[in-house]
């Protein structure tokens, strides 16, 4: 075993850093066997240095994070300080400086992902960011290497701890919307400001990041379609479960059915409550990932949170260090198949549509066309949550009576794709008979 | 890139070789761009050379196995024919002459696995096996390197999708064992002999993998308590379902509480419902692993069958090719521990007793006393399926009466070593008013 240690500069000491320090310090021994060399804590990057870091060396601590990577005798630069920059420029000067770089900065690699991905291959490198993606579940790790003999078709996936916390909050309790996050705020689990989670530009990085992995293929994070979930309503969790289904914010990655494009997307979306990632509850994040060969496979556990977030870290160090001593790298970006990204317009699914209808005759016949025109077809159509009879009784069994001589009417499609859906919700806004569209949700998993 | 191709020898072309004869034809030119230079099927080693195998060339067909690994221009020998020898010696002859290995065996990796990676580092060479345990999932790798830097204290799981198909018919129908087996059988779930899956014998080779890897030290087959499950009773799953719980054949490895020892075991045991466990059904396979900072993670998918395991031996080849491609080697044993692993006696868990005893006062006083004589508490007492009344019901409100004179009262215990709870079952039998244990059952997962 070699006696010079690994140094490792880390750039950043909030909840995540703090507890990567902490680590590092009180498993020093487990580390330093499972490496082959000991790993030391050579200097940490902060912004504010007057604050007490509890077990960290006073010495170690500075503002320069610059002068830091740049030492030239750092061989591990950790960064967990988030955002674009001054990431991006800190991790290249450490890759400049000789640095292998372990990061768990999603927004970061969702944009500049190829470029990093360059300096890193440029210089002779590691990146490995396993911490990027669902905080302590190896899925970065399992995708890129695991799977690395077969073809993903699909990824799809709860990633973002806040909003499965919400909407887990409302579909067991009935909550809305604002007071399912008024009490994730209050726990925790939300931050002050939510709209990073909540309108799914955290899940969106995420799924970038994915699909770029599972296809081979460059995945920016403009080239996700993103939908939030401060719409979900109580009476859309009431119509889930109508149909035996929940609802859950989903980051989906899909190779299209010729095989020649592939599409990512974040939007809420109805799963059967059957399927494994139903009964994810609380913060918990969960991926399931369908493989030609190897099938229908799920990861599930903590996404977030200090110490989870640190686990996948320190895995990544472990990595990190055994090819510096090995003097190797690991598997680097794989963007071989340049496969095209297609406009949410393309993808296919289900979908469940509420309208807010008159209640008279021959509109049900009138609604019917405009799906059949815009070759959507439909599945079912019944009532929602009123008195029986209206509309649709006569030609369904369903439909909905309001006593203002208005009724509601959900239609379930087959898989049509998203331009035909979105034209055919454009023409039912035209029908005089249709007072409003109520929601417009797709339906997965099935 | 390079363009001399990687040279691959198999060994054995059964329902999984020839799955990754198929992949490594069908799917050349993603193999080529992910590891970086082709790789070749260069020989394929059989024993009924006649049979037709669609999609490999006839004059790569071989018998002589030991001829095709010594051959000397292999980079990785894929060892897919099981057991232990001939597959022992022809691993280690590919070693010495130069070769990588990837392995699907779980048999020979339980009993050989310490001698095996000894074999693989004096050769400078691979031994990997994601295969050998849960089929295609992702289950060594994020063990050996994705928590490279955590520490793992439970490793809970469902590693034989014989046993899960039979008790999830069980438990969904209220089949009894024979009926269920039965029924695998004919869907080609289970073997003409179906022993090695019911007893337990399969889940605990990969108990004993699981554990080494989880815990860094040698755990050897022999060191893994193992109950088969073909005992376990329409009667069980009812007393199951009244404490909220469900019935799984369960490999579960412990590190001790005070971190000195560790445990492996096989057994059929009661989990809640509401763990992720429960809720995996047929045939699939789930890992359950608690770490230190990672918190709890679940890993599921298929755990057998010929394209979910060739899924992840490619994994491995395209692993073990990158490395050889670096003049690398990836991780290799960690056995750096050395814990101790304790006798199933030091386990410690929670049981689930029934027991038929004489309907008549001061039953369940005499019961309790031996309960309390050996160290064990009790959680509960109640009546198993009769009428309300008798024994207990002066007591704790439950108990059971027969007609004929007899009772059955179900005792839950809090958390009590398997040798206090063994001690106790002896001396209950010993009482003149037990008439029989009609079964013991560990509860876990709680």
């Amino acid at each position: 075993m070699r006696s010079r240690p690994l140094k490792v500069a880390l750039l950043g000491c909030g909840v995540v850093g703090s507890e990567v320090a902490r680590i590092m310090t009180t498993h020093a021994d487990d580390l330093t066997a499972r490496i082959g060399a000991p790993v030391e804590l050579a200097g940490v990057a902060v912004r504010r240095p007057d604050r007490v870091r509890e077990g960290i060396s006073a010495e170690l601590i500075t503002t320069d994070a610059t002068a830091l990577v740049k030492r030239g005798d750092i061989d591990v630069v950790v960064e967990v300080i988030g955002g674009i920059e001054p990431a991006r420029g800190l991790i290249t000067t450490a890759f400049e400086h000789g640095a292998s770089v372990v990061s768990a900065n999603k927004a970061l690699l969702a944009q500049e992902g190829a470029a990093l991905h360059a300096a890193a291959e440029e210089h002779g490198r590691d990146l490995y960011y396993e911490a990027a993606v669902a905080g302590a579940i190896p899925l970065i790790r399992p995708l890129r290497e695991s799977l690395a003999g077969d073809k993903v078709d699909r990824v799809l996936g709860i990633v973002n701890g806040t909003t499965n916390f919400i909407l887990d909050k409302m579909d067991s309790t009935g909550a809305g919307y604002q007071e399912a996050l008024d009490e994730a705020t209050a726990l925790g689990y939300a931050e002050a400001d939510p709209t990073a989670d909540v309108e799914g530009f955290d899940a969106a990085a995420k799924a970038a990041i994915l699909a770029g992995i599972a296809f081979h293929t460059r995945v920016r994070l403009d080239d996700v379609y993103r939908e939030g979930m401060t719409e979900v309503t109580a009476a859309d969790f009431a119509s889930a479960r109508r149909m035996g289904c929940t609802i859950k914010l989903l980051a989906i990655c899909e190779r299209a059915a010729d095989g020649a494009s592939v599409t990512a997307r974040v939007h809420p979306a109805m799963i059967p409550l059957t399927h494994p990632l139903a009964s994810v509850r609380e913060a918990y994040n969960a991926v399931f990932v369908e493989a030609e060969a190897a099938g229908r496979l799920m990861f599930y556990g903590p996404g977030a949170g200090g110490a989870p977030t640190a686990s996948a870290v320190l895995g990544d160090l472990v990595a990190v260090c055994r090819n510096t001593l090995a003097g190797a790298t690991g598997p680097g970006e794989s963007a071989y198949t340049r496969l095209p990204v297609s406009p949410m317009g393309e993808v296919v699914t289900r979908y469940h549509i509420s309208l807010d209808v008159a209640d008279k005759p021959g509109v049900l016949a009138q609604v019917a066309n405009v799906f059949a025109d815009h070759g959507v077809s439909i599945d079912t159509v019944r009532q929602q949550g009123r008195d029986q009879g209206g509309v649709a009784a006569s030609v369904e069994g369903g439909g909905g009576r309001r006593e203002g001589g208005e009724a509601s009417l959900v239609v379930v499609t087959h898989r049509a794709s998203d331009a035909a859906l979105t034209g055919t919700v454009e023409a039912l806004r035209r029908l005089d008979t249709v007072r409003g569209v109520a929601s417009i949700m797709r339906v997965e998993g099935e």
